[in-house]
């Protein structure tokens, strides 16, 4: 029944290219909007600025959340699961989480 | 705004070990329970059973989620993203998800 302990965020378990996954969750829905990357830098700044950034893996920089879309998604609280590998980020979403205008990125679904 | 179409499971962006992040979330509740992996025959088998298996990391085998512990988690539906790079499993889960007894891993908080 092992938990890590994170006394900083420094101490999070980030892979082998100093990341950790972040689930994005607009806190009065409840509905998951989508999940993306950060490295330390990008907690820091989400933890400070009140306000998501992430580390796009694709253009390898940093990504304000809304930059360039307004679509800032304003952090209430952010958690971390019982290995300290993955975050969960509860926000208050200004637009659509997903870059085709929905409003999360989970709209299609898998027939069983 | 590009998408990736998905026919199949087998057309799912897999990393290069060839896993795929998925959100296990309640369908009731809204909670985000915990985050784990699949491959594609986990995922099959999940879709197959209508319960979740995962993809264990560290043991390196299939993970039949209460498989020991009785806390079956049911799917309700398997939703992916835009760029179908990230799964969002609803279930209803007979049991707590985290391996301490606590419903959600997620039970602890980063402060700003």
């Amino acid at each position: 029944m092992s938990e890590r302990v994170v006394a900083s965020i420094a101490d999070l378990a980030y892979d082998d290219r100093g990341l950790i996954p972040a689930v994005v969750q607009d806190a009065e829905s409840g509905d998951v909007l989508m999940v993306a990357w950060m490295n330390e830098e990008a907690l820091r700044r989400t933890l400070d600025e009140g306000r998501t950034v992430f580390w796009s893996r694709s253009r390898k920089e940093l990504w304000r959340k809304g930059e360039t879309s307004g679509n800032v998604q304003h952090v209430r609280e952010v958690r971390y699961d019982c290995d300290a590998d993955t975050l969960l980020v509860r926000v208050h979403a200004d637009g659509p989480a997903c870059h085709t205008g929905r409003r999360s990125c989970f709209y299609r679904h898998l027939e069983a």
